[in-house]
Order: C-alpha cells, then sequence, then structure tokens
C-alpha cells in the first residue's frame, strides 16, 4: 500500500504542522496533540472538547472553530488520546463556564475522558461528558461495550457547539448533546478495508464480490457480509436498520458520509436512494449533508446517520459555524 | 472493483438526483444534465457557466451558487458535456450582461464550449471563454492540445464567480478569469490509478512501489514513474515544478488538492511538507485550501496548485461564497 506520508511514526505530528500551516485561526500544539480554537476562551463561553484516534478526518480537529468545537485532541490512528490532552484541552478552553466532553464510545475514549475530566473536577472545573453511540449495527464489538459512537458525533459537536456559542449554560449545552445523541443513529457499510499506516496492509479482509454491512469505522466487523448489490438495496438497508432504532416521528438531519475512499459522485447517487427510502417510509428530511465527515482512512463504503431534530436542534444547526471542514451562514 | 451505485450506466444521473435532493437551492435537471442556481438571473449580473466530465466532483456541480458558478454542465464519466447542455445553461443564466465559460483545456470540451458559444452568439447572446490550462506536468497529451486544465479551474471559478457577483461586467470577468489561469500553475501525483464505472479496472497500471509524477486527473500520463517517496520528497517534486513556469513573484494562493482516495489526514500531512518548501523558498502564503476539490474518482494522490495572487484576487478570493462544496463569509 502506497500513502502520501513521510514516515508511519510521524503521520499525527505531520498532519498537525500541515493544520497549523493552513489554518492560522487555530492553535495547534504539535508536541502536546492539541487544536485549540484561538478565541475559545474569549467569550465566556462553555468549552466544547472533543477527540479520539487520529484517521477519522476532518473529525474532531476539523470541527474547531467558531459555533462548534472549542478543542480537539487527536490520539494516535485509531487509538485514544491520552487523558493528558483531555486535561490540557478542558484548561486551554475553560472560562469559568464549564467543559463539555464529547466521547465516541469506544473503551479507550471513554476511560481517558473519564479519568481527564476526574482530574480536571480536581483543579476546579466543573466538566460534564456525553456520551455518543449512534451505530445499530453491533453491541459489545471489538472495541466497545454498546452501541458504538460514529456519525452523530458530528450532529453533537454542531449542536452543542452552537448552543455553547450561544451563551448557554453546561448543563443545557450537555442534556442538549444528550438529547442529540439519544435521537440519532447510524448504520456503515464497507466496501472495502482500510490500510493504517503502522500496519501498512488492510486491516481486514473483504474480498472481491463482498460488502461488510455494519462495519465500524475501525473496520470492525459488522452484522454480516453479503454479495455486492446496487447502492439503491444498501440504501434499504441501511436507512432501514436506522429507523427500526429511531422511535421517534418527525422530521431528521440526514448524514450521507463516505468512508473515505468513495468518490463524492458516488455519496450523491447513494443520497439519491437515501432520499427515496426515507420518502416511501414517510420520513421528512430536513437538513442533508453528504460527503466526507466521519471517514476511516481510505476504506471505500459510506454511512448514514439520522437524528430527529427538533426545533431547537434544527435552529442550532442552521445557526452559524466556521470550521475547517464545515462552514456556513457567517 | 466494487462501487457504491446502481449501475455504470446511471451514474451521472443519479448522482444528479442525489444533489437535487440534498441542495434544494440548485435547480438540478436530471435529464439535461444541468446545475443551475435558483437565483441565477435575479440580480442582473454575469453569468458563469463551467462543466466538463464527470467523475471530478465536487468540481463543478459543486461550485454552483452564490459568488461562484451561475451553472454546471456535467458530462459522462470523463467525458465531455455536450454543446446543448453549455447552450442551455447560457439560456438559463443570462440576464442579458452576457455569459463565462469557463472551459478546462480537453479537446472535447474545448470543441464543444466553442460550439456551444457561437450557438449561443447566433441566439443573441454575449458569451465569453476562458480557457484553464494550469497543469505544468505535459504539453500535447492524449487529451489536450497544449497544457491541461486542472486545479486553477477552482481560482478561476471563484474569483470570477466572485466578480460577477459584483456586478462587474462580462469584459472585465473575463480577464479577470484569464488574469487567474495565467498566474496559476499545477503538478499532480498519483499514488493509484482510478477506475471508471464504465470499465470497472484500473485506467492504467500502476505497480506497488510505483508512483506517477505528473498524472493527469483522467489518468493520463505524466513525465515519469518513480519509486515511491516520502511525502516531504514529493512536495519537493512538485511545487518546484509548478515555482519553475510561475515567473511573477508575490504571495500565492496554494490549493493542496486531493485526487479522492488519499485520507484528509495524508493530505494535511503533504501540505505541510508543501509549506515548507514554500517557506524554504521565499514564497509568501496568502490562503490555503486543503481537501478534495478536483478529484480522479477514487484515484490515490494530490496535486499542488498555485496562484500569485494580486490584492484584488485575494480580496474576491476572500468574498463571500455558499456553494454545496465551497462556502464562507456568509
Amino acid at each position: 500500500m502506497k500513502m502520501l506520508i513521510n514516515s508511519p511514526e510521524t503521520v499525527v505530528a505531520d498532519a498537525l504542522r500541515g493544520m497549523a500551516a493552513a489554518h492560522p485561526e487555530l492553535d495547534v500544539d504539535v508536541e502536546r496533540r492539541l487544536v485549540v480554537r484561538r478565541d475559545a476562551r474569549a467569550g465566556g463561553r462553555v468549552g466544547v472538547v472533543s477527540g479520539g484516534g487520529s484517521g477519522h478526518e476532518p473529525l474532531h480537529a476539523g470541527f474547531v472553530g467558531y459555533g462548534m468545537l472549542s478543542a480537539a485532541c487527536p490520539g494516535e490512528v485509531f487509538t485514544s488520546p491520552v487523558p493528558d490532552q483531555m486535561l490540557r484541552a478542558a484548561g486551554a478552553v475553560d472560562s469559568g463556564q464549564g467543559v463539555l466532553f464529547v466521547v465516541k464510545n469506544y473503551t479507550g475514549d471513554v476511560l481517558n475522558f473519564e479519568m481527564a475530566a476526574e482530574l480536571a473536577e480536581e483543579d476546579g472545573l466543573r466538566v460534564e461528558r456525553v456520551l455518543v453511540n449512534d451505530d445499530v449495527a453491533v453491541t459489545d464489538s471489538l472495541y466497545t461495550a454498546g452501541r458504538r459512537g460514529t456519525g452523530a458525533t458530528l450532529f453533537v459537536e454542531k449542536i452543542a457547539g452552537a448552543a455553547a456559542e450561544e451563551g448557554a449554560p453546561l448543563e443545557r449545552v450537555a442534556a442538549l448533546a444528550r438529547r442529540v445523541n439519544e435521537s440519532s443513529r447510524s448504520f456503515g457499510v464497507a466496501l472495502s478495508a482500510c490500510t493504517t499506516p503502522a500496519k501498512g496492509s488492510p486491516t481486514f479482509d473483504l474480498p472481491d464480490g463482498e460488502l461488510e454491512l455494519g462495519v465500524g469505522i475501525h473496520g470492525e466487523p459488522g452484522r454480516e457480509r453479503r454479495a455486492t448489490m446496487p447502492a439503491r438495496e444498501i440504501a434499504e438497508l441501511a436507512v432501514g436498520a436506522v429507523l427500526e432504532e429511531l422511535a421517534q416521528a418527525g422530521p431528521v438531519l440526514a448524514l450521507v458520509n463516505g468512508m473515505g475512499a468513495t468518490p463524492l459522485l458516488e455519496l450523491y447517487g447513494f443520497h439519491a436512494e437515501v432520499a427515496r427510502v426515507l420518502e416511501a417510509r414517510g420520513v421528512p428530511v430536513a437538513r442533508t449533508l453528504v460527503g466526507n465527515y466521519v471517514t476511516s482512512l481510505d476504506m471505500a463504503g459510506c454511512s448514514v446517520t439520522l437524528c430527529r431534530a427538533d426545533e431547537e436542534m434544527l435552529r442550532l444547526w442552521d445557526a452559524p459555524v466556521q470550521t475547517a471542514a464545515l462552514r456556513w451562514g457567517r
């Protein structure tokens, strides 16, 4: 496998150097692995901090900025960041209003954010945590107890970040984040495995002619292997699986997310089928996002995330955001 | 090769159906292959129209909207759109102020936009054309007489689109577009070939352990094959090749563009090296864009485009834009 890298050991540091060069509005600490919004403490707002293994870009560092995250802690590829990163991030963004940790449900992330929260509280910070666990495909998988965290992270970070930007207090930002997570479900499909720089070969074996339904964002096994099928059938399976666990009625926020190597041309074609299935099932789509947002390195495939959004969530979704990877309204 | 499609024959129509579903602000004519800004004629502005083969998304349809393109004409994958599409697009966006055609230098596009311009003029429209030919790698290649058109298309469309949005007359929009093209040069590197839906197998053969320097956006041969090398050496070669043909002094707009399947993590790492090379050569970087903007389906690799931007170009680059794939400042 050929990669556009210097060496597997420097991949994350090199990417952070690149972020620093491309985004002067961000304070990027390459050595300590922190990406912080320069004006994080300026407004006296609640800080919103996330992080996780690298390899899912633009998540999370690409979502640091006005109206979304205050800071992100990138770990090594597919490896949790350490509590020290999260503690520093909390310290860097806290303006006395407290900090919300947005934590994808993977065992390492959960433990490390928990430890960081304890340490931060010992330092006198108020910290709330929200656990994102939207993936309906499997529970109790390779990396996780319970459902894994995936595409809903974007919804949680955007909506909680917008509430924080407006000056909402910590308890309200945290409650809203939890409501967004509880209202969101996801399902992913892999057409190919991904290759980590350290390993240099595909993380799992997915033969020609097969796809993995319910794959995780690290290539964790899904529900089943199937023979390749047309996009319209994949959309029916994915949307069906999500809707089965999304009880409430009402309009949805829809994320049709590329895993990394699937062309945008195909993602839009897939979205046509997702929209068709939703319409057939009487689910109104309030907002749509199509693109590569929560990726798995060079995996081919996609995921669908739906969030049953109430009016407050929709208003905060529409609120201005200005980050490397998500920008509108300002 | 597995793809997220219904069938090779419906790939472009399916993607357009998906764009229509995701972007109600666009008027998408799936049958006639047209993507038009709904308010294209509202402001009495110059129309800016582009188009080309599909497979390079988000180019061009992803750049239709406020402050950029008035309309885009997608062809079949890697195949020029037909004059009838361009003629319809011109008619749909003309408000009496004339229309600029932004044409990437590929023989089919050049001939078809030329014919469309003639037909539009017969209908009484004023039409100007700008030819984008920024790729320094090769001249007179498989698809093209002269230099190929690639990443600079984004600069031309953004800056000319911003000028049109401000109400600049056709002659000024066209002159500016030509100046941007003349001030821009690109160089691309492939780590893998891409696979078109129709062919279903890689368009060329690039063995493990080799990369193609100066590749075209359809996988056309570049300058040479080399053994794989670290990102820092690729950046030196690519930036060096671009700067050699970019005579003027002054700050640059830099686009570090992914070909499609290269993870954003790697693109940012590569950008760190591009920024380092530019600094070492004393070239100030005024603005940077890192991501997948002018792609080649699922090709792995990247390209570097630099534009020696004067103050007017920078001001128009910074001007508000609101399209599916490029949004800021509004």
